[in-house]
């Protein structure tokens, strides 16, 4: 099967090597608005050639739109338009129930998948591709009854294959609930890495005082602005709240701090603790 | 030179284990109020034997405080009453002002040093302990000036044998650092878990929607109500301020979110990846 993939970046990229380390892609056609970045995919053998958009939608089985989510949703009408009756077609975008309200009467909806790979690094570009970044860990299909059973078919193979184990949610669902475990903590992140960069003028003092812990919570402030920015902006109400019930909290720790009360701090510590057992289970 | 290590966890029994495996420990004492964790390290073969704090303090020419920072300054203070004038003490704690300033005026202040080693995991008891848990680290020395010449060779020579790297700071400045590049970051990342925990009931969404990004975020949420409820106690003025400045810009996060201002969203972002400069270099 010949497989488009657009946005060669770190998951369409690596999507693309796994698939053809595993069989599914016999032939790979990159798309990308970034030419440097389609010469580097192909130079490092994840495309085997790029084309314009709609000239790779016609001659293949699977296009797989790996862009940023503000741009996701019209070019998947746009590829929608355009079809052949076979062709299949799948996002992986961070939010889902905006790009599944675009298409939502669109006459070939059902040749469109919703997915969401729960996979990724804090780097960016070919460069960042790696055939198991998606390796044990799940992805999740959103809106299943709006798509055909021969879509579903290839893309349960297609994540069979990328390794993943596959779950199925309602999007809105999905978007409300990746506010919690995702999106909050990227913001966290980004937020810790603003704080410490404007109050600790002497960067000297962050690099040799910051230890395992910090580089661990300030991973994900390294995640780039053109990916981030439109999730935050496509799942601003679910985020949104998610926020201001994280600074609440966050709130009653300053003041448990502030009045020195040792007790229910010790409390609040034992209580995120739980976490443990979760991620764990 | 026989050591004492009073707390056999995490810190203390990894000590013990790379000063023995270095021979600059030919028997290690342990000290514990816990008795499971004393026969735990002695079957471990991070301890040689266990007895009471005065007891081994007599016949150590090493005494390392590795227990929580609300116990060892009063423990120091006493170590030092009944301290052999060749004996030097050590303690390890992320907050070094008020424990200094507790011992500032003893009459054998020179033989004991300030030291915090930038190292650790979320994992706590004898069983978390292993000997190059401080390989490559840093280890900060507070106020030299106040110990002896001896104490600080000995302490020197102590973390080189753990393969830290030393660098030196005022006590007071110690913890106004730190509490940027550390404490804040856990309290980041215990409210994260609160949050996460409270709004999301369905702990299976949690389990199967976390991707690596939130554990990483969520990592230090495991961290021991012990160690910390202490620290964020004793260093409570700095962490204020922390804390206040990171909600703040939650809040500012929060209303560009909002507003859906994609443009500013992206700047700040755009700032925060400035991190990875940081850490990097």
């Amino acid at each position: 099967m010949i497989v488009t993939v657009v946005g060669t970046g770190l998951i369409g990229g690596s999507m693309a090597l796994k698939l053809r380390e595993q069989g599914i892609a016999e032939k790979v056609i990159g798309v990308d608005k970034d030419e440097q970045h389609l010469k580097e995919a192909k130079s490092m053998g994840i495309i085997d050639e790029f084309a314009d958009l709609n000239d790779a939608v016609m001659v293949s089985g699977l296009v797989i739109i790996a862009v940023p989510v503000n741009i996701a949703s019209e070019m998947l009408a746009n590829v929608l338009d355009i079809l052949e009756p076979g062709t299949i077609v799948m996002d992986v975008g961070s939010t889902k129930e905006g790009i599944c309200a675009r298409v939502f009467n669109h006459i070939n909806r059902k040749n469109y998948v919703a997915t969401h790979p729960i996979a990724g690094t804090e780097n960016t570009g070919p460069s960042a591709a790696f055939p198991d970044l998606f390796t044990g860990k799940v992805n999740i299909i959103c809106d299943k009854e709006r798509s055909s059973k021969e879509a579903l078919d290839m893309v349960k193979k297609v994540y069979t294959a990328l390794s993943m184990r596959i779950i199925f949610m309602d999007s809105r669902e999905h978007d409300l609930h990746i506010a919690y475990v995702s999106h909050l903590s990227h913001i966290s992140s980004f937020t810790l890495g603003l704080t410490v960069l404007e109050i600790e003028k002497n960067e000297k003092n962050i690099f040799d005082m910051a230890g395992s812990g910090f580089a661990s919570t300030v991973r994900l402030a390294k995640s780039s602005p053109d990916m981030w920015a439109p999730i935050f902006d496509q799942n601003a109400t679910n985020i949104s709240d998610a926020l201001g019930v994280y600074i609440e909290k966050l709130k009653l720790f300053k003041s448990v701090i502030d009045n020195h009360d040792m007790k229910k701090a010790h409390e609040l510590i034992e209580q995120a603790n739980d976490i443990r057992r979760i991620l764990k289970s």
